[in-house]
């Protein structure tokens, strides 16, 4: 496993929210290659436990692929925002909910072959009601589930995407069987 | 929650693994928004488990993130493939290792708020060794790790991306605690 020297980088493309960058490499046996990376400023998300034991998620339409989900509440890291205030905001924003207290569950790349997006997850507990203020481009609808009910919204694909499953899942302690009859 | 017209889309990059797609749209209260969405063909990776119970994952350093990190075998669904396949074929040229029989665990899109990346996590066993091909811009290690040993990784920050996440602790059913001392 080694570094591989980038002899260029430009950007092909320039947006409010991604760049795209291409690194032309030259691997250790000499060949050139060009590489596409997408920079992103990084996200954080958060699993919101009630005191009742219930936990806050938010079910919205993503035009990205064409369809809605139940999602942990979760945001984009704005310009000089820490991770933990970032974390606060987009709760406050989306659910109404306030946290006494937030606390670093666990980090991750999304998609490191290509993409330097990095998400940090945090739980929230302490809750108490706030002021929602989603933004003029969200409609978002707050659903508090039992934790019983989880196992099977990952089951039916309602839970369909990466911060929500390693969330739920690693502060659940949820385990899945893989599906009978694979080949 | 509701879907949003889209006015146009228009291409803004159209790459060799990745496009950027910038769609107008007009919001329910009548303001237009532009998205950056990234389309990308989709991916899998397979949790291999040998028949002593060991995984076996792959390091290598990973340019868009700047290091090297442990993850699940995995690769990009090429034209005209379909998962069960791309996994079958990733997992013999990263590993050398060929599967048996190769079960769908859970699937799920990486960054649905700005990409559609869906990847399919699969569990693989009954291995046998086949034959390693990796392509000349891979330069990987194999590491055949112990069950125990991986809530470790996870703490350690060896394991930092979303699918050996998702994979890894939902076939094992992990769970970790938040930090102390969170705010």
């Amino acid at each position: 496993m080694a570094d591989q020297s980038v002899i260029w980088s430009t950007y092909a493309f320039e947006g409010k929210l991604i760049n795209v960058r291409i690194d032309t490499v030259e691997l250790p046996n000499g060949n050139r290659r060009e590489r596409e990376i997408v920079e992103h400023p990084g996200a954080v998300a958060v699993v919101p436990v009630l005191d009742d034991g219930r936990i806050a998620l938010v079910r919205q339409y993503r035009p990205a692929v064409g369809r809605g989900m139940l999602e942990l509440p979760a945001g984009t890291v704005e310009p000089g925002e820490n991770a933990t205030s970032t974390a606060q905001r987009e709760l406050e924003e989306e659910t109404g909910l306030r946290a006494g207290s937030m606390a670093r569950l666990v980090q991750f790349f999304t998609s490191p072959g290509w993409c330097n997006e990095e998400l940090v997850l945090f739980v929230a507990t302490n809750i108490s009601h706030g002021q929602r203020s989603p933004e003029d481009d969200e409609d978002i609808d707050v659903e508090l589930v039992a934790r019983g009910d989880i196992p099977r919204l990952f089951r039916e694909g309602m839970v369909a995407d990466a911060k929500t499953m390693v969330g739920l899942s690693i502060y659940l302690g949820l385990s899945l069987s893989p599906e009978q009859g694979g080949e």
